[in-house]
């Protein structure tokens, strides 16, 4: 099984702090080392790094961890490999373009016997199960919607109906944005929290490294990240609930079910 | 207008010695000084670099220059903004997903009153005359070609049927990869060289730095770079004619038109 970090905020934030404790996930504190990858939005545009070598010895990663670039949802993925082998092409997060906007994708789980029939919009490059949940989940809300994007809420209802779909098929945690909310589902493990003022010290689980926010960041700055497993062992994280899809905007959780 | 940099290899070769002179021309040398980007495909996986910074400023652009990935198929950009503002979104090369393969696509020109119809299959993220192109270029080969992707000569058969409709629209010159072949459309300025043993010394026109292949290759190696304006002043570029389109596959021209 993978990690997964994301952060979604409402002015751009840059998630160096957050990185360097989930960067060390990948190959150094823990197991998953069959690669890494991780997706700026910026604007519209995507600035997006995959590298199939353990993230604590990418020298990418390394790049990325202390070059700061800051950003409104960011979506990041250390890969344990369960299907499709270890490789660039099966390297997370994904990307597609869908009504003119690009989507990324990153998934921690193991869908077993998944191979849904795609229409040809969207196919997968690689052999994943991931890639395909993607591709048959832009292909699901292309079908939905045609040619108009929906509005937050109508997306998150329709996709709030795709996922039930696959409860029995096995765990798939997701992370997944087009630049304006940050989508999460949380199928076994996923943990959130919201920044905001008052800001407070955090100090890294993975690595002996702390930072004070109230001298970062401004008073109406928030910032939600998203993880696996808490990243900090000092700040309270909601544990969201196994079955339950979330969406971030601005910061800030804006449904639920 | 910007400047276009394609290498199309028979085995996986890093692209550093001729980025370093490119690079120089985004702020540097040249006047292109409105983004840069470099897509590198490994197997049927890509790694985008994409920076609307001056490359000759750049920090990503110092980290690719001096961190070798080795590919078969690159294709760099450096940006004079014509139409777009300066932003991610604007910023070449632009990557899309067609037939189970991603399309990798920079382009140097300017389409005057070039507004096609999408039918929703690739939609511009950004609003460049370039990226309306690639999307028309693969909406035009999807629906040629249906479900299945094209072997290279059906492929670029169709591809000049389709260029000899834009001729009049204005410049176009344009590199394409899908990771198996490189085509390139020479529009206005184009040239390229293949490097294959006997291999020599080459001298960067516009840094003072030099290689010596005969060191670095294999005897059976060949290297086919595609510049806007050749790269090295002490070798023998072919200088592509107007109009004309490229097929690079091995590091060799395999059709031209």
């Amino acid at each position: 099984m993978c990690q997964l970090l994301g952060m979604n905020c409402n002015v751009p934030t840059d998630i160096c702090f957050s990185f360097t404790g989930f960067q060390k996930r990948g190959g150094g504190t823990d197991i998953h080392g069959d690669g890494w990858g991780i997706a700026f939005f910026e604007g519209k545009g995507v600035r997006l790094f995959v590298d199939p070598q353990p993230s604590a010895q990418s020298p990418i990663a390394e790049f990325v961890r202390h070059y700061p670039i800051r950003s409104l949802n960011v979506i990041a993925h250390i890969r344990k490999a369960t299907q499709g082998r270890v490789a660039l092409e099966n390297t997370h997060p994904f990307m597609r373009e869908l009504w003119g906007r690009y989507w990324i994708f990153a998934h921690n789980g193991n869908l077993a016997d998944f191979y849904p029939a795609f229409d040809g919009a969207f196919s997968p490059v690689g052999d994943t199960d991931s890639e395909r949940l993607f591709c048959w989940l832009l292909q699901r809300l292309a079908t939905r919607f045609g040619d108009v994007m929906p509005e937050r809420p109508a997306l998150f209802a329709a996709l709030s109906g795709i996922v039930a779909e696959l409860e029995e098929l096995g765990p798939f945690n997701f992370l997944l944005s087009n630049g304006d909310c940050l989508i999460a589902h949380c199928s076994t493990n996923l943990a959130y929290i919201v920044r905001q003022a008052p800001f407070t010290v955090a100090h890294l689980m993975d690595e002996d490294v702390s930072v004070d926010f109230s001298e970062l960041a401004g008073n109406r700055d928030r910032v939600a990240v998203i993880a696996t497993v808490p990243l900090t062992d000092n700040e309270t994280w909601t544990i969201m609930d196994p079955g339950t899809l979330w969406m971030f905007h601005e910061g800030k959780v804006v449904c639920v079910s």
